[in-house]
C-alpha cells in the first residue's frame, strides 16, 4: 500500500497558513488565486520552471505556438446574453489571442453530474459549436466524464486552445513600458452584472447581457494596423483592476487611470452602487485591454473602432516610470486612489 | 434577455431518448458513453469534421502534433499505488503516447471544492509534479476554479498533453489489420481492483495495489525495435474488451484473443469471481494493448521485455477478416464466446 493517506509531512507554504482549506476566493483571481498558484502549485510543479500562466508559449517544429486552459463552472449555466458552452469557446480563444495568436483548434472535457438533463447539454454542446464555428476554430478532441449526483453542478467544461504566433508579433504582460497608451475595447462590467441579476433576481435598469465574444478577429484587425502592441490582456475574473495589476507588477511599471474615461454602461453603474462594487472588479467576457506606444494610439483606436467588438474602444490611461506595481486612477473629483486586486471572491463562479 | 431557456425546441437524437438526463454509465466508455458522443456533442460540433477521439493529429508548422484532453474524477482521490495527481499525467501522457508520439508538455486545470484540505491538495501537485519531471514533461499552463461545498468533490482535474509524432510514424486504431498479433504489456486489472478494493473496503488475497505509469517510453523502445506497429491503445476504462472493440469496429477486422494467454494477476481473479465481474472490463493505467505486423511480434516481444514496464509482456491472439467488428475469446474449455463492451458502468469515477 503506497496511498499517501498520512498527509503531516506536508508542510503548507506560509502565505497560504491561515487557511487549512479551499475558500471560494481561491477561486476568484483575486490574491488568493495568487497565493495558491505560487506558493503551492509552481513549487510542486518544479518550481523554476517557469510561471503556471493562463497562455503559455512553446516552439514546435519553428512555428510559435500559444496554448492555453480554462475550467468553466459558471452558475446559472445559462444567464441574458449565453451559457457556459460558448463562455467555454469564447475564454480560451481570447486568452489565445491575447499572446496575439491566431487560435487553431480547442479541445473540450466534460465532467457531467449524474442527472443533468440532456436538453439541457444538447443546447450547450450545440451553442459550442457554433461559437467554435463563427470563430474558425475546431473541436479536435474531448473527454466526458460523469460523477455521482450531489457531486458536480450540471457540466463543468474545461477547454484548451492552440493557436499560431505570427512572425514578429512578441505580446506578453512583460512588454508593457512607461509611457504606453492603454486602451479598452468597450463598455465594462456586463458579464458580471448579467450573471449577477439573474443569480439574485435582481434588474438594474434595463436587461444587462453578458458581453461574450470571440475577440480574436479584433485582435487581427490590431496587428494589422502596424501599431506597436506591446501587451493584450481580457479582463475576466478580477475584472480591469485585476488585469491592469497583473500587469504592472509583471512589467515593473506603474498605471495611471482616469475614472471618468472609462467606460461603464449605465446599468452597470446602477449595480456597482446598489451593492457597493466598483466596476473595474467586474468581469468582462469579450473585452480586451491593450497596452501600445503612445505615439500608436490614435491609429490603434481607429483600427479597433473600425471593428464591431472595438467600436467604442477608448483611451483610459497611460503606463508611467512611477510607482512600479501600482494602479492608481484620478477620481471624478480631481483625486488619486490606488485601485487594488481583491483579495477573495466578490462574485464567485462568474466564469 | 437571450438565454436559451426554453428547451422545447431541442430535439433528442433518437439513440439517447431512454435516457432524459446523464446517468453513471454516460460517462463509462462504454455503450452509453459512444451514444453520447456520437449522437449528442459530435453532431453538435459540427457532424462530419471528424471523430471525437481522445487523442487528435494536427499539422503545424510541418510537425505532426497529437493533442489529448481527459478529465480524472477518481475516487477516491488516493488509492492503492497513486492518487489523482499522478493518473491525470500519466493518463494524459499515454493517450500521446498510443499515438507513438513523444510528449512535450501538459496543462492542468484544476476544479477544487470549497473545504479541500490544502495538504491533501499539496500531495496531489506534487505528485503531479513528480510523474511529470519522471516522465520528462513539462507542465506549461494551468487553471483553477473553486466551486461551492456540495457542488464539488474534493479536486477534478483536467489534464491536455501535446506531443511530436516522429517522421514515418503512423499508429491508429484504423491501421490495425487482419493477421496482426496482438500484445499486451502486462498483467491487467490491477487498477480496476486497487480502486474497488478501497472503495468497498475488500481485501482480494494480496493487496492490490495500481499500475498507473506512463508508457512513452516504453512506446519509444517498441519503435526502436523497427517492429511494424500498426495500432497502441491503453485499456482504460472498460478495460481491454472495450479497446479491443473499439479497434475491431475502427478497422473493421476482427479479432480472436486466447482467454487463458491474457494475465489475469491472482489477487483480479480473485476479485472478480468474487464480484461476477470479468478481467477484461476492468480498467488499466499502465498497460497497452499492440496490433503489430505477425512477423515482427516475436521482435517486439523481445524489446517490450527488456523494458521495466513491459517485462510481462504476452501474445494474446490475432486480428483477423472473419466477423469484421466482433472480439471473440477462445475459452479455456475451447468454446468461442463474444466479448462485448458493456453497455453501463462497472465502476464509475474508475480515473
Amino acid at each position: 500500500m503506497t496511498a499517501p493517506l498520512d498527509f503531516s509531512n506536508w508542510v503548507c507554504p506560509a502565505p497560504l497558513r491561515d487557511y487549512p482549506a479551499i475558500v471560494m476566493g481561491h477561486g476568484a483571481g483575486g490574491k488568493l488565486s495568487a497565493e495558491l498558484i505560487n506558493h503551492l502549485f509552481l513549487p510542486a510543479f518544479g518550481g523554476p520552471r517557469g510561471p503556471l500562466t493562463d497562455a503559455a508559449r512553446i516552439e514546435i517544429g519553428g512555428a510559435r505556438l500559444a496554448i492555453s486552459t480554462d475550467s468553466f463552472v459558471v452558475r446559472p449555466l445559462f444567464f441574458p446574453g449565453g451559457n457556459i458552452g460558448e463562455l467555454a469557446v469564447n475564454g480560451t480563444i481570447n486568452d489565445i489571442a491575447m499572446m496575439g495568436a491566431q487560435p487553431l483548434a480547442l479541445t473540450a472535457s466534460f465532467i457531467l453530474e449524474e442527472g443533468m438533463p440532456l436538453d439541457q447539454l444538447g443546447v450547450i454542446a450545440e451553442s459550442m459549436g457554433r461559437a467554435a464555428q463563427q470563430a474558425g476554430v475546431t473541436l479536435i478532441a474531448g473527454d466526458t466524464k460523469v460523477v455521482d449526483r450531489g457531486h458536480g453542478d450540471g457540466v463543468f467544461i474545461t477547454t484548451t486552445g492552440f493557436g499560431l504566433i505570427p512572425a514578429g508579433v512578441n505580446i506578453g504582460p512583460e512588454q508593457a513600458r512607461p509611457g504606453d497608451a492603454i486602451i479598452v475595447s468597450g463598455p465594462i462590467g456586463l458579464h458580471g452584472v448579467a450573471i449577477l441579476s439573474v443569480r439574485e433576481g435582481i434588474e438594474f435598469g434595463a436587461p444587462v447581457v453578458s458581453d461574450t465574444a470571440a475577440l480574436h478577429s479584433l485582435v487581427s484587425a490590431m496587428l494589422a494596423s502596424g501599431a506597436r502592441i506591446h501587451t493584450l490582456r481580457d479582463p475576466t475574473r478580477g475584472g480591469v483592476a485585476a488585469a491592469l495589476n497583473e500587469i504592472a507588477a509583471d512589467a515593473q511599471i506603474g498605471i495611471e487611470i482616469v475614472e471618468r474615461d472609462v467606460p461603464v454602461p449605465p446599468a452597470v453603474q446602477a449595480a456597482c452602487e446598489l451593492l457597493g462594487m466598483d466596476p473595474l472588479h467586474i468581469a468582462n467576457e469579450g473585452k480586451l485591454i491593450a497596452f501600445v506606444a503612445r505615439d500608436d494610439a490614435e491609429r490603434l483606436l481607429a483600427a479597433m473602432r473600425a471593428h464591431p467588438l472595438g467600436r467604442d474602444a477608448t483611451l483610459i490611461g497611460y503606463a508611467t516610470a512611477d510607482h512600479p506595481g501600482v494602479v492608481v486612477a484620478r477620481t471624478g473629483i480631481g483625486g488619486m486612489r490606488v485601485v487594488d486586486t481583491l483579495v477573495g471572491e466578490q462574485l464567485p463562479r462568474i466564469c
